[in-house]
């Protein structure tokens, strides 16, 4: 075996972790499931056009046969992203599903950047999408910042505060203010958290040659915030007309308005949101974990029109994708979640003498058979140590049998050491004591 | 978008597959939990050296940033196996584990071989390893083929035959006979079920250049089988000497001991089990679904002292590993396991008219609030069109609710047709009417 050094950019965990992370995915699956989405898993590569397509191609790890013709060009890459691939997916088994299609995917995603501290290059994402046949309906955007805080309300880790705009809003003041390059000032739009209203100004001049006015208006539209519906007028004080903007503002009004009886601080309208990837039509999400912005965005989305769609078919969409590992990286990173057992254990049997062995494997069983995760600690050693053995794991009981049967089986709980007569098939442990999952 | 064909060897599931596939790895987690494993996962990528020290070059596919310099040698692969990254993680993290250290992986793997039935190029792995810090009690070679007969008793498949054997045995026997080419005599006696008996006669001649004699004695020993350690006797009636081979047929004399309270024809000494690849040294598995033994071997795995070991340390183990996209794609592929739930939704809440679309959010927000998996029909279309759209995804139940208030809440279970008053608040599916996971 030759090079045993860690990768950067690719994290592994300890298994005191990975229980963590194991927690956490659960946790996220299930409450997918409670809001009615069906699971899917797409393949890990896709044709090197299809993440062509949508993508920056500086991310993208390309694929090849160690053997494979010298100048043979490679066809396929990991996929960076599950938005692209289930698009694919969506129009590939299309006659198969049955829509409006609301599905979750929870995989990991490969991107060749530059790493960071809290930048992978392998990564989880926890992704639910919803596409419709033909058409979608608003309520469906709605859904997500209430399915996100309900899931991150059950998580071990800081609040979300989960940002919302509307595309459509951004655009349609745009152009009410005579702008052409949307594209262009929506990816300028989007660095105001970065590089500040004076950057942002400068590059809308300098870069698009906007009017002084037209820029000024945009980072003013930019700046504003608010929890309940009063955007709308202020974002009508600027006094820029639109069709595409009177939508938006609606929309994202609606939006709003079905979150209202969310805890506060939680949704919040934020016109500064654009998400650079141009595919998004309507609503955009951006949630910041509370009080750690500096990690960036740990969660995002919006609605698409034509993501999935193609000449013949519309099917318009709307997800959100949770950066799991991007959040528990960080938490981890900084000692915010540790765990203290490392195994699933929860009662280790302790091996009074290597002629046990047998009998040992029969205890642990019998507490197997119910449910109950046991273990036969390895070697007959001083019971002293088999118990220190436990405790190092986070094991919180041990179990002692006398193989002469005289003095029958009893339990310890080390945490307090009590120590009390058990019956192997009918004791149980509290339900704390297992490691929740 | 562009192309949107299916890769060959890279399966994809739709979501009434990926619900099975998906309980069907709920239950091999908790079963491995039971038994004591610990979860951890190794990131997708290894060093092409580390792959390629244990590994057949051919099935590698290595991996490069689109736009690396153009003569920049490729430095990583996907990994092929869990194995081997196992190995590399617990030299790596050594210091942060517990010993024995008891870990499960279950994690997509790549292999760039030629696609035919039943081997993918992208598949699942449920892999369970011990690794011990010096040395390894036998008892835990013992206890997999218990753990696996397990898992699959709770699992829709055919039940598996799982064969068990022993290198020191093979290898003592071939000692023992005067063959050095203990390898190349392996790798052809691998091929006894594939090739029969005429075909490995020849190629132990023909290839190692064997007497006949040898050759008969090799195929002797690999025709035995039994269900007890009677088998013992009849490698003694072949009347061959070694250490070795005592050695070993006292070690498969204790997994088959401690497996005799399992039930008949589950756990079988199948001598001819040889498992190619070259790292095992004690105990060896195979296993095979019975009935449809075509599909080849679908778990299997064994002792080996030397993976995780490097000069100054010893770290022997043991390991399996459960082929479960092989086993679930040539059941799904025979139409041999399919289920008539393509959602988890328990309760399809139907939706009387446009208007009242924020109502009926809350009747399924207050369902899901209780752990009922819950969704809105997306249309106010007539009822018997949303009863069908429940019928065709396989959701039991549907709801119903009068906007005005005045007939009150409904429950419909579509399976039978009765329709009684329910409380949002209060009423409870069956416990079989969740997708089990």
């Amino acid at each position: 075996m030759a090079k045993i050094t860690p990768i950067s950019g690719f994290p592994e965990w300890l298994p005191e972790q990975r229980l963590i992370e194991q927690q956490v995915l659960d946790t996220v699956r299930r409450q997918f499931e409670l809001y009615g989405f069906a699971p899917i898993e797409t393949r890990a590569i896709e044709p090197l056009d299809v993440l062509l397509s949508k993508g920056d191609d500086k991310e993208i790890y390309v694929l090849q046969r160690l053997h494979a013709e010298d100048h043979a060009e490679a066809e396929f890459g990991l996929h960076f992203d599950i938005t692209i691939p289930f698009a694919r997916y969506v129009q590939q088994h299309r006659g198969q599903l049955h829509f409006p299609f609301k599905r979750y995917q929870i995989q990991k995603v490969w991107r060749g950047e530059r790493p960071q501290e809290g930048r992978y290059r392998e990564f989880y994402q926890a992704d639910i999408d919803v596409i419709g046949d033909g058409e979608l309906p608003l309520a469906y955007d709605a859904e997500f910042p209430r399915l996100i805080h309900e899931i991150v309300d059950k998580l071990p880790i800081p609040p979300l505060t989960i940002g919302v705009n509307n595309r459509k809003l951004l655009e349609g003041f745009y152009r009410g203010l005579g702008i052409e390059d949307i594209t262009g000032t929506l990816r300028i739009m989007d660095k105001l958290g970065k590089i500040g209203v004076e950057g942002v100004l400068q590059q809308l001049t300098d870069q698009l040659g906007l009017e002084p006015d037209q820029a000024q208006n945009c980072v003013a539209l930019g700046q504003i915030r608010g929890e309940d519906s009063s955007f709308t007028e202020e974002v009508r004080a600027l006094g820029i007309e639109h069709e595409l903007l009177s939508e938006g503002l609606s929309e994202l009004a609606f939006v709003m308005e079905a979150c209202e009886d969310l805890p506060p601080g939680r949704v919040g309208a934020d016109l500064s949101i654009a998400r650079g990837l141009d595919y998004y039509t309507g609503t955009v999400y951006e949630c910041y974990l509370e009080g750690h912005e500096q990690v960036g965005s740990v969660c995002g989305g919006g609605r698409y029109d034509n993501l999935a769609s193609d000449a013949k078919v519309k099917l318009p969409g709307v997800g959100i994708s949770l950066g799991v590992t991007r959040i528990l990286g960080y938490l981890f990173g900084r000692g915010l979640l540790s765990a203290d057992r490392s195994t699933p254990v929860v009662v280790l049997v302790a091996l009074p003498d290597e002629e046990s062995r047998l009998a040992a494997m029969d205890v642990a069983r019998r507490l197997r058979r119910r449910g109950i995760p046991a273990d036969v600690h390895h070697s007959p050693q001083k019971y002293g140590k088999q118990i220190r053995a436990a405790e190092r794991r986070g094991i919180p009981y041990v179990w002692f049998f006398d193989p002469k049967g005289e003095d029958g089986h009893q339990v310890r709980d080390i945490r307090g050491g009590q120590q009390v007569p058990a019956d192997p098939d009918a004791w149980t442990p509290s339900e704390e004591d297992f490691f929740a999952g």
